[in-house]
């Protein structure tokens, strides 16, 4: 859909960076004044919600440097070149968790922040999980550790805030719709 | 929690904008090497899921320039200067609905995006709704056009991604989790 349409005048390349770039575009509005965009340009992300055979959840927890705390979240990444939203979510999978599967299913997509970012989010599910001997390795600077919870223990991760981010979130919410 | 914690050897600032700023930190690894984390500021946001009182969703539409095209969400908004959270959720439903309530209950937190930036949204539902005569004015340069829906028509609106968005897909099956 395009009502409301604002038409790009100019786009004033401000940073490139490793994960996101960022932009200002000058627009025209609907009523015919001009205003700005400030636009964060992001490849987009998979995640997956992994449940054991004994029906726990597989989190991992990480320091999230803008936030300046460390969050327990799904496994997730960004997509990289031209790679499939199903093949990045078992490669992430694999190497955040250890776990792979040959049966991912969809859950929803969306996006993160459409006010100011083009970040859009695959989310999967799955609970095939087969151990790998030997993990792929994942990213240099990335430190992790896994954390297996129940959905009750995981409720209580969001009630005190160490599981505090949207695809999280709306994970426990949906195996909560799901299962109870 | 400070798990695997990133310690700020320099910030380099960016770029500083009307929504966003944006800056790199270079940091120092668990392990003692060094990275650079691309940080988007965030003042942070609130969003409300209004209930009529026939039991349907006021919703609004509105061009969203990163995606270049148009979506359907809960009316939310970002945090002025010193705002607190549940002002700000009350003033974005006056303007952008024109219905007040005064009742609003919090339903949760969640960060959107924590792998870049540090926006937190505060949600909040209520369903004591009272029509304005005069709303207050939104922002200059929003052009909103607001849709009230029953849940079946919302969850086809997220089959068919005119509603996409973390905040109200998260709303949406918060709704389908509560009603059912």
């Amino acid at each position: 859909m395009k009502k409301f349409e604002e038409k790009t005048i100019h786009t004033e390349k401000i940073f490139e960076g490793k994960i996101i770039d960022l932009q200002v575009d000058d627009v025209l509005l609907p009523n015919g004044e001009k205003s700005k965009r400030e636009i964060v340009k992001h490849p987009g992300a998979v995640a997956v919600i992994p449940i054991t055979e004994d029906g726990k959840i597989v989190l991992v927890e990480q320091y999230r440097k803008p936030l300046e705390k460390t969050l327990v979240e799904i496994p997730a990444g960004k997509l990289n070149n031209n790679e499939q939203p199903l093949a990045a979510a078992i490669r992430e999978l694999e190497e955040e968790t250890g776990y792979t599967t040959k049966e991912l299913s969809f859950v929803t997509s969306f996006y993160t922040s459409p006010g100011f970012a083009d970040e859009l989010v695959y989310l999967y599910v799955t609970d095939t999980l087969e151990k790998l001997d030997t993990p792929p390795a994942g990213d240099d600077d990335e430190f992790i550790e896994i954390i297996e919870l129940t959905l009750d223990e995981a409720k209580q991760y969001v009630e005190e805030e160490k599981i505090h981010d949207a695809k999280t979130n709306y994970a426990i919410l949906y195996l909560h719709s799901l299962w109870r």
